[in-house]
């Protein structure tokens, strides 16, 4: 179900996420305002109508009139906005965010608000390789999935408006995810593939190669366009269930490795029709215009 | 240059490649021809217009009749072929192939071709994740690159009407490279980024997983769909060149690995900004309709 209209929204950090939110909920007539650091994102932000109000200063004001805020910043500064402004959050308000990573996150940020806010956190799943508000665009949603990370503090009115909100911003699939199982899958399907694709590209050092490249090379290397100080602080806040992931795709690697060296040609098939059974299930459910 | 319109080809193998040659060239009105294994392939490419004439036997009359032959069939198949065929091929006749491995084919190829026929290598960086005739699709040379392997054995004429060949068949880039430099371009642009799309899928051992994903995951296991019989025999035809190029990569890897587990962040954010700088390289010319 969507969310009722008269809800009044704050976003806070308007980056390329934040910038996307404001422009899905704004051009469904919500009230949605912003707090961020740049001058110059607030007035892209005002002139481009994602929002009715901003401030590039921690204003009171804006806090006090939300009903919902949505924090949509790098995980240390999330958790340091709430340690220094938190109080200023007025009971009854439900907070939620964008973060990528959650252990680290959830438990600290609920322990940190005033008692009578409720922080539910969530995790859209949709992106782009730029960032900043002027990236903004709602229709990364379409066709995305969104993850609702609860804890056994949330009420489930709460996890059912988190869920509501993914639905207003247009997602294809809502599901909930404990912290834990959360992080552990994020390593695999997101944060390995981001290791994977930087390390091909630290190791293509020879010049000229774009010239023969085909698109299996392109594809797998789309995301080593990467945001280093985002990233880097992803994989930190991750860092022993990702060093997981690395570790078991690294032996899935030997392996292939050990039956190229070994010509074992059946070992080798073997690995490939399960590969290709398993990839299977992730074509995309097909939409108009969508891409398996 | 086009290739002038007179030229009669022959297709040696009708599967998703030959086909899509057959379709392209007969497209334009030139006079194609195919011999292939499945009487079932002919059948469909003669009903689409594909081809002109076809047999699922080795006819002489069509070997006897063409100016350009194509093999598009596996490397060991094409070796074959030549070995119990390759005498019926007219003296002044061009051979040029679709394998995807060199080193081992195209020395082999041109000592066992009868005198005055030359073979000339082509490597079209071109394919789908299907395969059969049924499949054949002229589009996939679109904004593809083409590669001419000739060794000092070719005329320059010759070379030159492979370019003519790839223009022909509307290929974007048309380059030149030794057996030697190819295989290893090819090692690591095509084949190590199919070695880790199976170990990704084949590490991938988490049900359900398909529900959260984005799609950097999708992205780099598309190709984990993967014949398993073409792309073992491309794998082990190309082994000690592909096995360095799966070290150099492994390396990359471990070296990121061990910037997590040493919490290295400095060096962490050096390697995604040095993966950022190269991978812009890679970003396609834009034509109309062209992603990145």
């Amino acid at each position: 179900m969507k969310i009722d209209k008269s809800k009044k929204f704050l976003i806070v950090g308007l980056g390329l996420l934040g910038g996307s939110y404001a422009q899905a909920l704004s051009d469904q007539g919500y009230y949605v305002t912003a707090i961020t650091k740049e001058r110059a994102s607030i007035e892209y932000a005002l002139e481009h109508k994602l929002i009715a109000k901003g401030s590039d200063f921690v204003d009171e004001e804006l806090i006090k009139e939300a009903d919902i805020i949505v924090f949509a910043l790098y995980p240390h500064v999330f958790v340091e906005w709430i340690e220094e402004y938190g109080n200023l959050i007025k009971p009854k308000t439900v907070v939620t965010d964008v973060t990528g990573v959650k252990g680290c996150i959830v438990y600290k940020i609920q322990a940190l608000l005033p008692e009578g806010v409720e922080f539910i956190s969530a995790h859209p799943m949709a992106g782009k390789e730029t960032s900043g508000v002027e990236n903004a665009d709602k229709s990364i949603f379409a066709n995305a999935n969104y993850i609702i990370v609860p804890t056994e503090k949330n009420s489930l009115d709460t996890v059912e408006l988190c869920g509501d909100l993914g639905e207003t911003l247009g997602f294809r699939e809502i599901s909930v995810l404990s912290p834990e199982k959360h992080d552990k899958m994020i390593a695999f399907l997101s944060q390995l593939t981001h290791c994977i694709a930087v390390s091909l590209m630290y190791a293509c050092d020879e010049p000229d190669l774009e010239r023969y490249t085909g698109d299996s090379f392109r594809d797998l290397t789309r995301i080593a366009n990467i945001n280093d100080s985002m990233w880097s602080e992803l994989f930190l806040s991750n860092r022993e269930t990702l060093l997981a992931e690395m570790d078991n795709y690294r032996k899935a690697f030997d392996k292939l490795y050990d039956t190229i060296k070994n010509e074992n040609r059946e070992e080798m098939r073997e690995m490939m029709r399960l590969s290709t059974a398993r990839r299977k299930k992730f074509n995309k459910p097909k939409k108009a215009g969508a891409e398996l």
